[in-house]
């Protein structure tokens, strides 16, 4: 089977985090809002969306097709794919922990985009600039340090652990990749600082970036570059020392 | 088996809507922060999340001890109880198109929280007032309708739906419910409104309250009143026309 990922085609923003997934499965996916012809690209994106025959309509993008199965929401589909490809443990508490370990990455992000976007998700930043900021000088002061803090906290608590859960690759491992790759673009003076402090999560992320499917994706064409329309954006003034 | 719940004792916050499938299951549970003795209150809440020895530790309240189980965030506990106790269909679609509802009510509660807070988490509401206000104006007329809305649609896809996923009631309706509780207190002139054009939302709230044991729960003293300090915050200011 082959899965079809439906996400805005210019930015990595949510579906980067099930693009890894799917590229650390080895798992064939079509992102559909990227192809070009009939019955793909944002179009296609757009007509879902607007189908009010959908039985399982999602709120937004990403969205992913598999067989008869609709799913959105970002973390619901990585605990469908994490079941599917090995990228979870088998028994329920595993199952719930990682799926745990991926909610509170998710509010992370949410942070992270509020950086930029404190006042209104519909308005541009530059809109909203003083506000973005007192925003981003708290989200560096207290909350990077916090959540990064944690995650830390999660992947040293048994002797030589290798991934957050133990010895196995998760799901939430390649979002912790994803989010220390966008927070050392977004912030990477803050981010300098950080990798001192917290170096196994920055150690995970090397080891991660290091696994063959992963390098080859990321040097593909498939990886869109980070840029300032997605939820990590590098706004100097915004990472002040 | 009794479950302990792990919240703040003082407000709903998130910890309500796991409350609400506690006690619509009927389940025993003890809410640890609210008892007074030895081994409960806020402080085994506090010992807990200090606990450097707990092999799942959670970011933050509520996390519920099941057995042996420790699970941490709001939806993944919900996925945990809503098999457990015929919260949520048995077959795999099913229950990830009710964790993708939970998870969208989610991204809902973040954003009506940041009306309040836009600018920083740990600072007062008074520290943020002018913000707050930009940011709830574009909240009432942009995000507000467009949830309302969404979840309008979802419960009204399927002739005589009686929930939001057909005629069985999941634990996606009784967050439905608090959120549209919630709202209601914080804003009753823009939700006065909002009543009017979305019938079956707000009529599935009325059906939720009515149930026997929500409503036994609602006037026991184990529901706590809203109040200034959680998710749902009455400021008229925020509330214009």
């Amino acid at each position: 089977m082959t899965y079809q990922l439906f996400y805005w085609p210019e930015i990595q923003g949510r579906g980067e985090f099930v693009r890894l997934a799917l590229e650390e499965a080895g798992a064939r996916y079509v992102d559909v809002a990227r192809q070009t012809g009939k019955g793909v690209g944002v179009e296609a994106l757009l007509r879902f969306l607007r189908d009010r025959k959908q039985p399982h309509p999602p709120f937004a993008p990403p969205f992913l097709r598999a067989g008869r199965l609709v799913i959105g929401q970002t973390a619901n589909i990585l605990l469908f794919l994490g079941g599917r490809h090995g990228l979870a443990p088998r028994d329920e508490g595993g199952r719930l922990w990682v799926h745990e370990l991926q909610l509170t990455l998710a509010d992370f992000l949410v942070e992270v985009h509020d950086t930029h976007h404190p006042i209104a998700p519909g308005l541009y930043y530059e809109d909203q600039k003083p506000e973005s900021g007192r925003r981003a000088a708290d989200f560096l002061r207290n909350r990077l340090p916090k959540f990064l803090g944690y995650f830390e906290g999660v992947l040293t608590r048994k002797r030589g652990q290798r991934y957050l859960t133990g010895s196995k690759l998760t799901y939430a491992d390649l979002s912790v990749f994803q989010v220390i790759a966008g927070l050392s673009y977004a912030f990477p003076r803050a981010m300098a600082r950080a990798a001192r402090k917290h170096r196994q999560l920055f150690a995970l992320h090397a080891r991660i970036q290091a696994r063959p499917r992963i390098t080859a994706y990321l040097a593909s064409e498939r990886r869109i570059p980070f840029n300032e329309m997605g939820i990590f954006r590098h706004y100097p003034e915004l990472d002040r020392a």
